[in-house]
């Protein structure tokens, strides 16, 4: 099995903060979008405000850390060969947020340099 | 609180393929190297081969991607400010393996650019 997969790191400001309920559905209409499919989702609420966020994907993962007191969050999104698409997630996630600034990155995993 | 934080990408490819249980292991003590805290996990089994693991941290998270066939994984560990180290994690459990090829990576998250 090809090991190469694509890494997209999104850190993202919001003009407002959006709850998670909301937050979490666009994230997972982003996953359809992109072609993904949720195995199973871990969410830890943190106190006094905070989440994180782990879907484990058939495709790989996303994982998000909130910090809304910042009005910001930070996702990754992790895919496995020519399954899924990670950007095409992100940027389904970007355009449904109103974002004062971001910060996304893609990086190619899984490839031998030498 | 300050969304700073640090995601380490590491590629590896394996001499000798380790077993999840024993890879699992070295996982968990990196992490208590690098002064984290598991709060949550999330284990997935794919079918043939292949594992998805998530450590959802005090600190933010751990996901690995296992390809046994190809004797290879790929592990992202993801701190948030100053709460964690993740490359002394990562440099834990490097070094409890017989390593044949390795890419590692560090981005700085959560910094504004412009």
């Amino acid at each position: 099995m090809n090991t190469r997969g694509t890494l997209v790191q999104g850190d993202i400001w919001l003009e407002e903060w959006v709850v998670w309920s909301k937050l979490s559905e666009i994230i997972e209409s982003g996953l359809k979008a992109g072609g993904m499919n949720i195995v199973k989702k871990t969410y830890h609420q943190f106190m006094p405000q905070g989440e994180t966020c782990v879907w484990v994907l058939a495709e790989s993962h996303l994982a998000i850390h909130t910090y809304p007191e910042e009005k910001f969050f930070a996702i990754d999104v992790f895919t496995c060969g020519k399954e899924g698409n990670a950007k095409k997630a992100v940027n389904y996630i970007e355009q449904r947020l109103l974002i004062s600034d971001k910060h996304i990155t893609t990086s190619i995993r899984g490839v031998k340099r030498n």
